[in-house]
C-alpha cells in the first residue's frame, strides 16, 4: 500500500478506467486498518454517484460443478460481445483451506489476458463479514471504472451463498445432472436463493442426463416460493467447457433484468441489501469497539474463567460485561457483582 | 405463562422431576419478556451445579432422511435400558414454513407416551439466536430434572447445524446411501461438524448400497481434519425403521464420550461452549441496545432513507448510527453532519 493515498487522485484514476488504479482502490478498500477504512469511506463516496451501472451476477455452486470454467467461457463470450467484465469471489475459507478459489489467476488465463476483463481474487481478510463488505466495496470501484457485468463466484461455504446473494441482482447456481432423491443433495436454502439454475457439464454424453435434471429441478422449484414475485427462477443446461447453453443463459439473465426493472423490484432490491448491509457494519463495529473497550479488556478474563469453569451462566456473564461496557462514561457505578 | 413466578419453586419442582414443573421452567426460559429473563437467570444459577450430567447428542440431517423415525426408535430403546431422554429440537424456520420439525408431538407417539422421556418441540421464538438461546438453557433444566440424554435434533437450514453443533457434546450426521460423485451433495461443512455418521434407510433392498456408501463416506472423511484430535469420526449404517444398527450407534457415542473424557476434552469442549454462548448474547444484547436507544430511534429513519435512496455508502450511514449511539451519555457531543 503507497505511503501518500490521495483520494481525489485515486477516484480521478479509477473514473478514467485505469487499471493500476482500480487494483490500488481495491487494495485500500480492503485494508482494515482505521485510516485507510477513512480513506475508503471518502472515496467511495465519491464514486457512488457514478456506481449501479453494471449487472450484479452471483454465481454458486459446490467444489467440482465447473465454476472457473463457466465463468471463464461466459466471461469471454461477455468480453467478446463489447463487455467488460469483473470477477470477484468471496472465499472466507481461502485463508485456511488452501483451496481459495480464483487464488490462481492462471485458472482463468484466457480471461485474464482480456483487456476489458478484470480478475480480483477473495480478500483474504479473514471473517465472511470482512470479505463481504471488502466484496460489495469492490463492486462500487468496478461500476465506477466502467465494468457493466460484474461476476461474484462463491464456494458453497457457511453463510457464504446467502451473502453473496444479498449483494447481487442476479444469482445463478450451477449444479450437476441429479435426478430423484438426489435432488435433497443441492442445499435447499441455496435453491430458493437462486433466480437461475443451470446444470453444468451438458456436453457429451452426458448432455441428456443434464436434461433430465432440468426437468425435475423445474418440477421441485415449483415448491418453492420463488424470490421475486416478478420472476420466477428458470433452470437450462449448459457447459462451460464447449459454451453450449451460454447464450441462452445470458438472455435469461437480461430478461431477469428486465422483468425486475419493469416491476420496480430492482431498484427496490438494491435498496434493500445497502440498508442491510449498513446495519452489519453496525453490528461489527459495535462489537469491535465494545472488544477494544479498556474496562472491558480488564473485566474479560476473570468472567470467561468464571463462565469456563461453570461458576456462572453464560447470561450473567454477558451481562456482567454489558456493565462494564456500559459504565464507560454512561455514569453508572460499575457494578462489580457477579 | 402463570402470574406469580417462583424461582425457588420452580427449581424444586424441576430437581424433584415434576413433568409439569419442567414444562413450565421449559416456558419460562423461552420467554423474551425482561421480567421473565431475569427469573429464568436466577432459575438457572440455582440448577446449574446440578447440571451437565447427560449425554449432549445433536442429530442433523436433510428432510427425508428420516430424523424422526430414527429418534423414536433410539430414545425408546434408551428408556427401555433405563435411560431418561430429552428430546429437543432447533428450528428457526419452524414459524415461517409451517414444516416445523417435531412440531407435531404424534410424529413420536411412541416415545412421547414414555415416562421417561420428553419430547419438546423447537420454540417459535423467531430468530436462530433467540431459539438456540432457549433450546441451550433448556439442557440445564433437563439435566437438573435427571434426564441423563438429552438428543436436540435440527433441520439443515443456514447455520441450525453449527448452532446445534456448538450446544452438544457429540454431533450426529444422519444421510442417505450416495455414491461417487453424489458425496458432493452433504454440505461440506456439515460433514466436518460430524463426530458421527449413520446412514440411514439401510433395511430392506437398500442395506447393500447403504453399506457402500458408508464406505466411500469413510474414504471421503478421511480427507477431511477431525474435529477432536483424540477421536476420529465414525461412520455406521442404522435403520430407523427395523432398528438395525442403533446398538451399535449407541456403542460409539458411549466410544465418543470415553474417548473425549479421557483425553480431558469433554470438559474442554463444554467450557468453550459455554464463552462461546456467553458472546453471542453479548452480541444480541449490544444490538437491541442500540436499536432501542431513542437517539438512534430518532436519527434511524432518515439515515436509512438516504442509504435506500443511494445518497450515503453504507459505511457512512452505519458511522452515523454509531455515533448517534455512543453520544447517548459517553459525553461526546452528537455529529449530525452526514
Amino acid at each position: 500500500m503507497p505511503r501518500n493515498i490521495d483520494v481525489d487522485t485515486y477516484a480521478e484514476g479509477v473514473l478514467a478506467g485505469s487499471r493500476a488504479t482500480l487494483a490500488r482502490a481495491i487494495t485500500l478498500v480492503e485494508s482494515t486498518r482505521p485510516e485507510h477504512r477513512d480513506k475508503a469511506q471518502r472515496l467511495l463516496a465519491r464514486l457512488l454517484p457514478h456506481a449501479g451501472g453494471s449487472h450484479r451476477i452471483g454465481v454458486t455452486g459446490v467444489p467440482g460443478v465447473g465454476k472457473s470454467t463457466f465463468i471463464e467461457s461466459l466471461g469471454t463470450k461477455l468480453v467478446g460481445a463489447g463487455h467488460r467484465v469483473g470477477v470477484l469471489a468471496v472465499d472466507p475459507s481461502s485463508n485456511r483451506s488452501g483451496g481459495s478459489i480464483l487464488g490462481d489467476k492462471t485458472r482463468m488465463g484466457a480471461l485474464a489476458a482480456e483487456a476489458n476483463a478484470f480478475i480480483r481474487p477473495s480478500p483474504t481478510a479473514g471473517t465472511l463479514g470482512g470479505v463481504a463488505r471488502a466484496t460489495r466495496e469492490t463492486i462500487v470501484l468496478m461500476e465506477a471504472a466502467g465494468f457493466d457485468v460484474v461476476l461474484v463466484e462463491t464456494v458453497g461455504v457457511g453463510q457464504s451463498e446467502i451473502t453473496v446473494a444479498g449483494m447481487v441482482d442476479c444469482f445463478l447456481l450451477l449444479t450437476l445432472a441429479r435426478t430423484g432423491d438426489q435432488l435433497q443433495g443441492i442445499k435447499k436454502g441455496v435453491l430458493e436463493l437462486a433466480d437461475l439454475v443451470a446444470v453444468n457439464k451438458a456436453d457429451g454424453p452426458h448432455e441428456d442426463e443434464a436434461r433430465r435434471s432440468a426437468r425435475e429441478l423445474r418440477g421441485a422449484l415449483r415448491l418453492l416460493t420463488p424470490p421475486n414475485t416478478s420472476w420466477k427462477p428458470r433452470i437450462t443446461t449448459c457447459s462451460g467447457l464447449n459454451g453450449a447453453g451460454l447464450d441462452e443463459l445470458w438472455q435469461q439473465v437480461l430478461e431477469h433484468h428486465a422483468a425486475l426493472s419493469a416491476a420496480g423490484e430492482l431498484a427496490e432490491k438494491r435498496s434493500r441489501q445497502r440498508l442491510e448491509w449498513t446495519w452489519e457494519l453496525v453490528r461489527d463495529q459495535l462489537m469491535s469497539e465494545l472488544l477494544g473497550n479498556p474496562r472491558v479488556e480488564r473485566t474479560r478474563e476473570e468472567v470467561e474463567q468464571r463462565v469456563r469453569d461453570g461458576e456462572v451462566t453464560a447470561g450473567m456473564a454477558a451481562e456482567r460485561i454489558l456493565r462494564a461496557f456500559r459504565a464507560d462514561g454512561s455514569g453508572r457505578a460499575e457494578d462489580s457483582s457477579a
